[in-house]
């Protein structure tokens, strides 16, 4: 049976997951939830996924939900190319990356996409650039370390790259709205405050299968 | 050379590690740092770990950071006991456990912890309200877990156990002190609202070497 993944336009947890899917050339059926048609909490859905979020994996009767677990899944489960390193240390730096992206870029994210998508909360503005000074630092060290470096842990993309990846296309994405102009996040333009960044943004864009991971109502 | 274990009473995100040492029984270096005297900012250890923090693990040359790293690191090179499951799918489920520990335990019990020991922020009670709901019903989740089975995921101890078990603790500390009280935050007694989890807690206190895990200056 083929694997099933439910997922919704924009979201960078189920992005994760696509990437991955594709990543590994695994064949799956997508099936793309509605967010406006409140298809994420329908009752077949919270079956599957009783938080109503995405991204949900079925592999035939196997449900299973949160990204780094899906992904931990895929990876154990159809092993080639392996994400998650193939030695103890870049599996260990694997996860460094992604606790620290999950830590240093996605919550302090959270306070800034927020804000700019839904206009909810722009006027904390202290909250907001403490989170944008978070994510300038973070964003300095990421593209120091992809300086000497195609991808972030050893030779070949891995679950650190994914991982990351759809944070920053969110990020450049607020960051280019118009409620975002005042805010001065200093994200964009990428080539220019993170060279190295962009290169590797460049590079994942060219993975075969991109653009059916990429939100539709982005394009 | 012996693993070197850098850690700070009361961590919980350090204790994880303390747990997995003495679960896969392996002998290593205890190096306690003393939060009061800066330890974990003297420059020696920031060469180690740049962001200060703990736990910090040493294996000879290598050092790495981030509990879920260290975790994850110590499975792959000394594997036996597994703590990341025997099969994709308890793979899959323990990252899923440790992915909504994190998001619905640890996230909303920063936001309780810290005001109560540090007394910063006692003031702000929607928050501390809403995350205090927020994590009484993901005990509730997790001790209708534990009512069928003696472990989060499959048959024996795993990472899932491991990663939540000393953020349970410390929100029990937490909801023992005094400037709690006025929160009725309803975490304890334990046994009396979640029978299921403290049982579980009791079995986790019986693994061989969990007292050289306890934080000394709960003691």
């Amino acid at each position: 049976m083929a694997l099933k993944i439910y997922w919704g336009s924009g979201s960078p947890f189920a992005w994760r997951v696509m990437l991955t899917l594709e990543v590994k050339r695994l064949p799956y059926e997508s099936r793309l939830l509605e967010f406006s048609k409140e298809e994420h909490k329908s009752p077949g859905y919270l079956k599957l996924n009783p938080r109503g979020k995405v991204p949900t994996l079925k592999d035939g009767d196997f449900a299973l939900y949160e990204s780094l677990a899906i992904m931990s899944y895929l990876d154990r489960k159809y092993p080639d190319p392996p994400i998650f390193g193939t030695t103890p240390q870049e599996t260990g730096l694997i996860w460094r990356e992604i606790s620290e992206t999950d830590s240093y870029l996605g919550d302090p994210g959270t306070k800034i996409v927020r804000p700019v998508f839904f206009g909810k909360g722009l006027e904390k503005t202290e909250e907001i650039q403490e989170a944008a000074t978070t994510i300038r630092r973070e964003l300095k060290r990421i593209d120091t370390t992809l300086a000497n470096s195609a991808w972030l842990v050893g030779a070949e993309i891995s679950a650190a790259d994914i991982a990351l990846f759809p944070l920053i296309q969110i990020l450049l994405r607020a960051a280019s709205k118009e409620a975002a102009k005042p805010l001065n996040l200093g994200f964009s333009p990428l080539a220019q405050s993170y060279p190295n960044i962009a290169a590797w943004v460049k590079r994942l864009e060219t993975i075969p299968g991109y653009e059916r991971t990429y939100p539709p109502h982005w394009k």
